[in-house]
């Protein structure tokens, strides 16, 4: 059975604070008339430090979409050579023995995908399946998980590479003014992680079971507008109280294996914003401490979409906290609104 | 093993012919150096007549990047729900069988995908896995197959559903004025496909085999600039070129399964122009009629992007000329340069 190998990430340089956050809002929104809430909504992310591609000052300011888009091709191109190195030593593996190329992102877009690029300048083979996902925004990081497991249960012997680049800080839209928008300024940061899923090996996420589920008619409440200044974030403020309804959902996935949701061993949970995880531990039943790795990845990272669930899996296996043969779960969610779940044992 | 049934397909009801098309270009383009050039290469396609979802004269104004991408939701959800009925009734199935939506279009951008919508809107379960595919362009038909065969194997006894929605002519760009995007202005049309893959069945083309192939530093070829008005096609004009190191990959990926890429009973190739269908009987010694069903989408709905291997697939139905057990490829070829690649054997 396919193994998910320790994931590799890297955040860039340019970090700024909550307190910088705060400050930024306090100035730039000095006359809106829901400043309070807003700052009060950051606070409560406990987000303390986002690390960005660009300086504060370049992020603040939108050279449009073309220039946006051109930024986010030059510093993916920049960063992910380091991460997807380190995510194959981790999974002593070398880009040539990498069979499918699965890269997510909702924060750029190009075409070819990166993937083509990563063929051509990374070592991969020309007759790696390539698998672009922009449209599962901060699913896809558990979508990805749970393709590269199809995949490697389809084709026996074959490895596939997961990269997500999330690039949040290039959709600021300096006009999206609702306290929604003024929330997400200060909840998002970018990452870059990547992460091996093997046929086979003895270390790592032995990958047992992948499911979906969409939360009916909520289409609307995690989207993007599509505009000529490039993607604009739409969060409604339901958003946050979706747990109640994907909780049954991990339970329903989590029996179809035989195993109960609420008593396993380990949980690497999507940190969108702290209710998701104050939330989902209620509804489940599960002691808060067992997302720690998740709430530390937002506190540290801020939401970084896509590579939530691969940056709370690394911290897990720092921990080194967890037993062989732990029980645990995987879950994306974005939008849709959408749950990726992925069932697993602990190699070690 | 799985099988991929027959495919439905539409193409909108304001149809634009070679000759319009022709006039058109000498009225807009008049003072253009190279129209002649221009006409030629639009004559030379041999695309007859193309089917678009506007009419014409509002196809031909540019409204703005965010106006287009709202008229191609708008026309995606009226026209996929009849393509995507037809798809399952040919398959003997009902939405809530489909285990798999895979969405694969590159002309609009939408987050959530439309798999979402179709989820909450069509009759598909809330459990039904997403994969929207937005950056493999015309390779995507292919893409989708291979990953709906993946999908079948990993998961026994599941069903996929793809759909291919193209509205190229939503891409239209009026300020691009290169010979390429002359002829590409009379090279591409507008359609929806459907297709099942089956888990098991005893209709439909069984999937054996399937590979990707990468032309090696071929990335700008055939891309998208991404800019405040939207995609801009990029067309270099060594790609009809490339058959001569795709037609090796063919052989390559046939003779994996002991096939001979040159002798097999049916080809559904990707119609990216004449050249490339020319080239490839050239390269692959195939007689040009093996050909017929992809020359005859080409010729009566141009280039219509990740849908042209399912409409090619559709006619080869219709033909009732394959006998049972017949050998045969799948090939979409797409940015990258990518192929997708597929071996499959008819069952009637």
């Amino acid at each position: 059975m396919p193994v998910l190998c320790c994931p590799a990430v890297d955040v860039p340089e340019h970090v700024i604070t909550l307190e910088e956050t705060l400050e930024l809002a306090e100035r730039i929104h000095a006359d809106h008339d829901e400043l309070p809430l807003a700052l009060k909504l950051i606070t409560n992310t406990g987000v303390q430090t986002r690390h960005l591609v660009q300086p504060i000052e370049t992020t603040l300011r939108h050279p449009g979409f073309e220039e946006r888009n051109l930024v986010y091709e030059r510093e993916a191109k920049a960063r992910i050579p380091a991460v997807v190195e380190r995510a194959l030593r981790q999974a002593d593996l070398t880009a040539d023995q990498i069979d499918a190329l699965i890269y997510v992102s909702c924060t750029g877009f190009t075409m070819p995908s990166l993937t083509a690029w990563m063929i051509n300048n990374l070592g991969f083979r020309s007759d790696t399946r390539q698998l672009p996902i922009a449209q599962l925004g901060c699913a896809a990081g558990g979508a990805a998980i749970n393709r590269a497991h199809d995949f490697c249960v389809a084709h026996p012997g074959s490895n596939a590479l997961i990269v997500a680049c999330e690039f949040c800080s290039l959709c600021y839209q300096p006009d999206d003014i609702t306290v929604g928008n003024l929330l997400c300024n200060g909840l998002f940061g970018d990452a870059v992680a990547a992460a091996v899923v093997r046929s086979e090996g003895d270390r790592g996420v032995l990958l047992e079971r992948n499911g979906s589920r969409l939360v009916p008619n909520t289409e609307d409440w995690i989207a993007y507008a599509v505009k000529a200044t490039g993607f604009h974030f739409l969060l409604d403020r339901r958003v946050p109280g979706t747990m109640e309804q994907l909780a049954p959902s991990l339970r329903e996935v989590a029996a179809e294996q035989g195993w109960n949701a609420e008593a396993l061993d380990f949980y690497v949970i999507h940190a969108g914003g702290p209710r998701i995880l104050d939330d989902l531990s209620r509804f489940l039943k599960v002691a808060p401490d067992m997302f720690a790795c998740s709430r530390a990845t937002l506190t540290q990272h801020g939401n970084i979409a896509s590579a939530v669930v691969l940056d709370a899996l690394r911290r897990l296996y720092g921990t080194e906290s967890v037993p062989v043969g732990a029980r645990g779960l995987i879950a994306g969610f974005g939008p849709g609104i959408t749950a990726e779940i992925t069932l697993g044992t602990w190699l070690g």
